[in-house]
């Protein structure tokens, strides 16, 4: 199944949920647009492609339940849904990207209500297999860049579960595998929560690519040994001048990759690009709750003292300087990023 | 009570559980040579100086059991001894310091048997008195460094816990904080086995320093921020050309500090100096059990999958550019750091 999945047959979503992962497999039930918010926010769907994807089901869940007798009704209703979908998680880009797909289509002339209701939700399944597509594409430009025989470090899940299918930086590990390249991922657990050992290591054992769970901490060590080719990560925004917002950590795991002249790729379908925003600078950056720091058991005891404090930003900047190349779906874009970035993106829009 | 103290009345070795902490507080009692190497390579004792110490307490325990008759057959004894505590922890040049010194000890001319094992134990708690003394200088050298309003991001555990008492970096935040000056220390987790969620958030909530726990990941994050000035961490072994070995990694912290213009510091006694190595290269890095990565739980559940395999080096090489000074007992030693550190510990030894 993919990550997430409308239920035609019940009208609802359903999603994997990521928060139980690898010792469980449950699906969700989703059947209005706040219980999409929260699964956003509580991260039982998470990866910026999956949740833009979420969030256009939950208005189509919302133009579902809506009791609007006229699509200006409607549209308000929309408004409102997408008011609070957009509030679920502030910093990748496609969840506002996606509302904002939604509120256009919801606001282009139609029959009635029904007719509203129905292009809604085509747009949300819409999304969601573009997004599959999108990914196939990502992964074929991303794969001429893999040798046979190469080590590479990723960090966070940017698989199947971080879309809706397939994935970006491991979708384009997964086609290399596929074409009978031999690679070896070093897997960033992903502190705090270790999206890497938890989402990663799952999928890669799933799929038979041979890996090694990695504290984050330890990249640094492989990167200096001279035996990492490649380092590859995701994106949640990337700014008008090339700096990445992507989860906590790939800033400093791109400073080890350029101290050690390895290449560094960051991989994203051109809708997490932001052009709005001069600089990774003015991206928002989400601080979640310090539980999910102070959470963490080893060997069955608390990590951390009773009454401890925490700080838990979730993403961090990572300057466009450090990074080697954007592999997208509209292909490989190097330096100068203002100008390339532009380029293709608004070719797109 | 010290991390490690000798018991006269039954002469023996007690040490505080560092596996437990914090959620136990468990005194290990050792009466014998090989649980000390066994309570070294588990890392119920662990931190450079402490490991050092405790293998000199490790010789005391193999001189007081030896049943030789005569001088010579009790060095024999010794030597068995200081090799297998000698293997149990490769990359602290501390623990081989100390085994030197107490095997030179040993080969001193002496009256007879009686008189070498008294006069080992002694040198055992004169190395042990010695640490107390180093840290409190090195602390007075450091704490000048610090201002009032110091954010300090500090890694792994180098308190009182990682010495016989008061400790190295972790001390020179004590003594700022004693002297009236406001800290807050943001304490990285250190992973994979959390010394500093679990050992030094418990000495700072014990000490009463402000202090936040944050993922490992984040540091490049808060740095970048502005709102950090000061790095800090400890040495498991600084090579001729002031290259530091360190928890695993201090490496990705101090490129960050480096690329945020905040000072990183190295804060050792020069007992963790070894001349004999040229650069860090040389320094052998421990691969510990992937157990180590692997036995994490987050909110109860396995964070890892079945037959998950990982890596788990113990330790990392930091190039000496990135480092901005290392504060010693024999005060502040700045760059040319193959010139002065010869200086320094030439002059000491």
């Amino acid at each position: 199944m993919r990550t997430l999945e409308w239920d035609y047959q019940y009208k609802r979503l359903k999603i994997i949920d990521q928060r139980v992962l690898p010792s469980q497999f449950e699906i969700l039930t989703l059947d209005n647009y706040k219980a999409v918010a929260e699964a956003i926010r509580s991260m039982a769907v998470r990866g910026a492609p999956a949740i833009g994807v979420a969030a256009a089901f939950g208005m189509a869940l919302a133009a579902q339940a809506s009791s609007a007798s006229t699509v200006e009704h409607l549209r308000k209703n929309l408004q409102v849904a997408a008011q609070l979908l957009g509030k679920s998680r502030p910093t990748a880009i496609n969840l506002s990207w996606a509302l904002k797909r939604m509120l256009a289509i919801a606001n282009k002339p139609v029959e009635g209500v029904l007719e509203l209701k129905e292009r809604i939700l085509m747009a949300a399944q819409q999304m969601a297999d573009e997004d599959v597509a999108t990914n196939r594409v990502i992964a074929k430009y991303g794969a001429e860049l893999i040798a046979d025989g190469d080590m590479i470090i990723h960090h966070c899940n940017t698989g199947a579960l971080a879309t809706v299918d397939w994935g970006t930086a491991l979708g384009i590990i997964r086609l290399a595998h596929e074409q009978g390249k031999r690679v070896h991922v070093l897997v960033d657990e992903t502190r705090p929560l270790l999206q890497g050992a938890r989402l990663t290591a799952w999928e890669l054992q799933q799929l038979g690519i041979p890996y090694d769970i990695i504290s984050d901490n330890a990249a640094g060590y492989f990167l200096s040994s001279g035996k990492v080719h490649k380092v590859l990560f995701g994106a949640d925004r990337v700014a008008r001048n090339g700096d990445v917002a992507n989860k906590i950590g790939t800033y400093m795991l791109a400073l080890a990759a350029k101290d050690n002249d390895v290449p560094a790729y960051s991989v994203f379908p051109t809708s997490t690009v932001d052009l709005s925003l001069p600089s990774g600078k003015e991206i928002p950056i989400e601080e979640r709750d310090a539980e999910e720091v102070l959470a963490l058991q080893l060997r069955g005891k608390a990590v951390a003292p009773q009454a401890a404090s925490a700080r838990n930003p979730a993403f961090d900047i990572t300057p466009h300087h450090l990074i080697t190349a954007f592999i997208t779906e509209k292909g490989i874009i190097v330096p100068p990023y203002e100008k390339n970035l532009a380029e293709k993106v608004a070719a797109q829009r």
